[in-house]
């Protein structure tokens, strides 16, 4: 694995920083850190291993599989968990009193074997202040999720060819996934929490738009098999239909989350009044979205607007509706925070936004727009930049 | 979501009998499942909720969403998981003294969060009785993961077709997820634990086979990005070289996992050999691996052929070596056991196991066969078969 040069470094020492910033003010000593999103987080890599931070001192890697790294410092190897404290002793830390553990992430088997680790001090969740440092990103994490929705957009601008007649909505989702492959994506989306399992997206035509999934993503689909019950379900694809394209924008360790929509022949103008709809919300979300907006201001005018418009009984979903229009993302798919009515959070420059005002039109299917925005003192500004309004496949 | 037929009804109940069972023989009253692969497992279906094993009465699915499923026996809807203990005992269900949660496979916040639920109940990990359980499959499982490797084959037997000159490893990987998901692959792997961040699977060619991955599985591989570090790493494919082909075989919520390796032009006698090797252990375990034998030995009976032939410094890898050769597969590509040295389990009849003697030779690539197997009375019966010899690409 490489060294770390200098750019890297420092971008970590920010991330690190940051972080210790919020322990202190959460009364923690120190946090030891082993959930891969949050092992990425703290270091730009994925190892086995601990990340150790303490409120005073340099953080620590302790390596559990010794040879996939090159020497660097700031390591140690361990063989396992147990061997920490004897380590930080005779680097002369002092043991900490509370110790922040990861008790939204890890395992409960896992959080009591590292409770174990340190018989003398309080274990306190660590979760939310990781989940609230990653929230705000910085100006490199931002470079890399703009470099996503550019990879993202250069793969939407293809999938017009993608589309042959009478093909089904999953043999369209693999030709989109073959081009996100080609064009760099990793083909893997990091999520949290265990309401998210998914291949590489969503595609979903017609009325399975309608179909309610168990997960918690903004619209269903039955999928094709009971074990994974959600997205396309094998539909042909039928001129009337609309489809609606939300697959994976993952290509360098972060994400962006972008949704289109195509239709096939002629669509009613519902359907076109609900998909303008949500470009009119995302430009009310826009401009409102500045630095100390309450994220529940954000779902507030969305329904406001649907609700002016007549049409809140296909607002994110007709059968079943999801009580969200948006998500903080980044190295996961779904972070904090969530855009709903009772959101308590309110709108940091830097956090980054997916948006997603959708519509579920009976007979027809899914329409609206997703774009994954960051907060600017002058609004919100879309990292996935594409033409959004309804393309003919 | 559809009905119950009578045949999953009967399988879920054989499944349910052997849980309660094992309730028993363990001293848990109950068995709240919460995990996704678990729910899975004792409903044959995925829904957002709960199911409520108790060691006497019958099982209640507890439901969250409730729009997702049509009405059935034996369902609940509720709001939060706060409302199960009033809903039990208006069923006239009597509360449990110990109750077992998935301790190894839910968040310590989650696992809390049902303590509290059940504040008079002794909480006990049940993670263990449902992977006991889950290790040794139905007739039906064994006919899904069957189904699984017949598929898994077809896509194989393509993978010729798939390759052109000069392209890369990534390129080959994008080719065969293709005709993966075309024959009906849902594109997702299930995975238990953090350490198996993985996309469609390992397409591993020359040297990058030797690159030591943090990751659990037997091989490495640098990958393209520092936050997914294993597998195919952008290499261009050269005469020379092999190519180890280790995609996903899930297509009904079961998996088979299977390895075949390609070569690119000529290679060396070394490479022959340590395939010929890695057959000459699997048709070694495929005869000894009768119910009542321990899993150690069959990882002690590979290490003496390869010991034998003079390449351990080959086996599992080079400059970094596995310690198994092998794991138990079914719903998740990594279930217990793991068929490594210190293993304690023994082989019972219609476990399901994955067995990967694999040798990795400096400057040429991986090389060796992955099957999945059944145990039989009359030793291990293949669910993976497809040519095991090296073949040109």
């Amino acid at each position: 694995m490489r060294l770390i040069d200098k750019d890297t470094r420092k971008e970590i020492d920010i991330r690190i920083e940051d972080i210790k910033k919020r322990l202190a003010e959460n009364g923690q000593d120190a946090m030891l850190v082993s959930s891969n999103a949050n092992i990425y987080y703290t270091t730009l890599r994925f190892f086995r291993g601990y990340v150790y931070i303490p409120v005073v001192g340099k953080p620590i890697w302790f390596l559990i599989k010794p040879d996939s790294f090159e020497k660097e410092e700031d390591l140690v190897l361990i063989r396992k968990p147990e061997n920490i404290p004897d380590c930080l002793q005779r680097l002369g830390y002092v043991m900490p009193g509370t110790i922040g553990l990861e008790f939204d992430s890890m395992s409960y088997s896992d959080v009591e074997r590292l409770k174990a680790v340190f018989p003398e001090a309080k274990a306190a969740n660590g979760s939310r202040i990781l989940s609230k440092a990653r929230m705000v990103k910085t100006d490199w994490e931002i470079d890399r999720m703009r470099e996503d929705g550019i990879h993202q957009a250069e793969v939407y601008r293809r999938v017009t060819r993608c589309y042959k007649e009478d093909m089904t909505d999953v043999q369209l989702q693999i030709e989109i996934e073959r081009i996100l492959r080609l064009e760099g994506c990793l083909g893997f989306i990091r999520t949290s929490g265990n309401l998210m399992d998914i291949n590489l997206g969503s595609v979903i035509a017609g009325d399975n738009a309608d179909t309610p999934s168990p997960y918690d993503f903004t619209m269903g689909g039955a999928g094709i098999d009971p074990s994974l019950p959600g997205g396309a379900d094998g539909t042909t694809l039928k001129p009337g239909q609309t489809v609606m394209v939300d697959m994976c924008g993952s290509f360098n360790g972060y994400q962006t989350d972008m949704t289109r929509v195509w239709r096939i022949g002629e669509i009613p103008k519902l359907a076109y009044k609900a998909h303008q709809c949500s470009i009119n919300i995302l430009r009310a979300c826009e401009s409102m979205g500045k630095p100390g907006v309450a994220v529940a201001d954000l779902y507030n005018v969305a329904i406001d607007i649907a609700r002016h418009e007549g049409i809140t009984d296909y607002f994110m979903g007709h059968r079943q509706q999801a009580s969200f229009i948006g998500h903080g993302v980044g190295i996961e798919l779904n972070e904090p925070p969530v855009v709903m009515a009772r959101s308590k959070d309110i709108l940091l420059e830097n956090m980054t936004l997916a948006l997603e005002p959708k519509f579920v039109i009976p007979g027809v299917g899914a329409v609206g727009v997703e774009n994954t925005y960051v907060v600017t003192t002058s609004g919100l500004k879309s990292l996935t930049i594409f033409p959004e309004e309804i393309q003919e496949l």
